[in-house]
């Protein structure tokens, strides 16, 4: 297996030596869109397979739902691609430019990153997402899915992989490793520094904690999204009621749903009790703090400290009064993940203050959570969300998947 | 000391609560500068205590030179605080700005980093720089010097300090480790994930090599710099011969100096001579390839493979011969460190394909590699020169010493 991995990792090194100009990278990804519409069947013959041993392997339902492919997600995943190719080539743009009083000129240019190797879980919309992506901004990627995918993940890979090859590109800019083992993961983590620039793992807690845990590169990525709602004391209560459960309800297991809200002390009995119950009405479970359990008339179950600190990922949600909009940001730097937070008011000088001192990647105002996405962003899709303090930070899409150098222009300048 | 150092993280985070506006963080710097003038005679002082016990400690000649401060070397020192002072806010600007379709307003906005651990060797001007830097920039900064030079950097963070307590500003935005003890590293490294965001390693390669084996946080910075200088057969002789004396000889012991000449063989034997000849009059020792032993008259020693990728930081330089511009790129991607190259060629076409090609940070075009510095970019000094393949890249001056986040504002948006 390691010599296996360290080829995988020569080769892609070896694919971004070459520089594939904008023209050819949307022929690549056009050929990608020909060949996933000619091979469908084979596609969904392929995932059958998975699925088939899913079932057998008694996997939960809502796990074998992602897993599936259909005609109609297929159509979503060439969908992503087209938004790619439409997409300005990230690579060699000048971001700044100037001269120095010497003369010296100095421009600072993207570049791609390098290898990227990206560790993720079932979804197979992910290696067609993140092969395009990778491969429009100049990275070599290496993907490692799910080996509930593995079929499904190694049909997608291949056919970009040929979509490659029949543009005279090295087709190594795309690998996928096609090897149940789960020493996988740990030999990717830990002995392949030389190989590859970055990890990106994509799935549930327990992969991510293991990544941070063991990981020897830089990682991009988070761990959990625990992000809050504050509806203050000027919010519009219809608003308010309508966000907040599109923030917890329209999709509860991504990680930009909203798992706590916090409610301003003096609005907290007039909005409580609608805003709460709009989501019971929804089959959302509600724990709450002394003050929410007063006002709310529905049923609701205490919470524990705990609860401040759960990124539930279902429909259940905790509730909690603060005294100002300094207290709601004080729980939530304290508490969050750096993910995404949201203030709902129609003062702006309170969401001003919100907006500039709560510390995560992404802050909102009157705007449903559910909105931190790549492609919500106009990104192209996403890599997924970072929450590192570093670049790059939140939605990780088409130019956050670049870097940069400087290039500079003397005229047999020498330094005094 | 595992208790004392969790107080200094907990404090600077603490202190990074607190966003200090522009003009104050100008006042806090012209105070600082008042302060290193009112206090010349006891810093001065304070580094005779250094000296006094480097030299019962017999450190080489050297190392006690980067050592002493006198007075042109805080005019130097003021100098650059000066500079930094000049230099516009870097935190809460609007790096971009555009509308979404459905009408959500989306901001990336910079930001500090957070808490910053910079571990350093002796030289004492890098507690000024850094400390101004850091706090310009909305970080606070955790010092860690060389125990060679504890006396005087207690000093001038002392003096920081004064002048943020003069301006009411919390004071552990610099904080100073008072401590001799190695262990204080491996203990910053391996335990203050919590309170530190970022290591900046400033020192030879043993300490850089230390912290990338044990940090457990992001390291800014680079192990190496093995800069080359091409000179292309189409270059100018004379211009060839002068740069690259200045991209060696200029100082020795800095990151930016020129440790390889690659010649063109075309031009070889017009140029090899009369480039070496040049650098060992002013008695830089040479060592060479089998070509340039073969065309350079003066004393050579043969290069070994080791050489390519020796980082002399001494008046010595290896040479080599190639067959063409591509293999100088294939030899300096492969030897090199990703730090500073540089091209001498009247070949526009030519540098062109060098820059785009070479994957360092920063590549050059008939200039001096000494030009590798924050201060010569223009970024107001530099905490380090990184050599990452992420961001922050290259000189890490007052802007790159930022995050950034982003910042949605929307109308009661939700999600389909």
């Amino acid at each position: 297996m390691s010599k296996y991995l360290k080829i995988i990792g020569k080769e892609a090194k070896k694919a971004i030596k070459s520089k594939v100009d904008s023209k050819t990278k949307n022929k690549v990804l056009n050929s990608f869109l020909l060949l996933l519409t000619k091979n469908q069947n084979k596609i969904l013959q392929e995932n059958k397979k998975d699925i088939k041993f899913a079932k057998k392997n008694k996997l939960k339902a809502n796990l074998i739902d992602r897993l599936v492919l259909n005609s109609k997600k297929l159509v979503s995943i060439k969908k992503s691609v087209e938004d790619i190719i439409k997409l300005e080539d990230p690579v060699d743009k000048i971001l700044e430019n100037w001269k120095r009083p010497n003369g010296l000129n100095i421009k600072k240019v993207s570049t791609p990153i390098g290898v990227i190797a990206v560790i993720y879980e079932s979804r197979p919309n992910v290696t067609s997402d993140i092969s395009s992506l990778c491969f429009k901004s100049g990275n070599a990627v290496i993907l490692r899915g799910g080996s509930e995918a593995i079929n499904t993940n190694k049909i997608l890979s291949l056919l970009f992989r040929r979509a490659l090859i029949a543009n005279n590109v090295n087709p190594n800019f795309v690998q996928f490793i096609n090897d149940r083992n789960r020493k996988v993961v740990d030999f990717l983590l830990a002995k392949m520094t030389k190989e590859i620039d970055v990890i990106i793992p994509r799935g549930g807690k327990s992969l991510v904690k293991k990544v941070q845990t063991i990981s020897k590169l830089p990682i991009i990525g988070h761990l959990e999204g625990i992000c809050h709602t504050y509806i203050d004391k000027d919010a519009d209560l219809k608003m308010a009621t309508k966000v907040l459960h599109n923030a917890k309800l329209r999709n509860t297991s991504i990680c930009g749903a909203t798992e706590t809200v916090l409610f301003h002390k003096k609005i907290i009995k007039k909005f409580c009790d609608i805003v709460l119950k709009n989501l019971q009405d929804s089959n959302c479970k509600i724990i709450g703090d002394k003050l929410t359990r007063k006002f709310f008339k529905g049923k609701i179950y205490p919470a524990g400290n705990k609860d401040w600190s759960t990124e539930y990922l279902s429909a259940t949600i905790s509730a909690k009064s603060v005294n100002n909009c300094d207290e709601a940001i004080e729980h939530i730097n304290k508490y969050g993940t750096s993910h995404t937070e949201c203030i709902i008011t129609k003062n702006k000088k309170t969401a001003q203050k919100f907006i500039k001192n709560i510390n995560s990647s992404i802050v909102m105002h009157n705007t449903s959570t559910q909105f931190a996405d790549g492609g919500e962003f106009g990104f192209g899709g996403e890599v997924g969300i970072s929450t590192n303090n570093l670049p790059p930070r939140g939605p990780v899409g088409l130019n956050q998947l670049t870097s940069y150098k400087y290039e500079v222009r003397g005229k047999g300048h020498i330094r005094k």
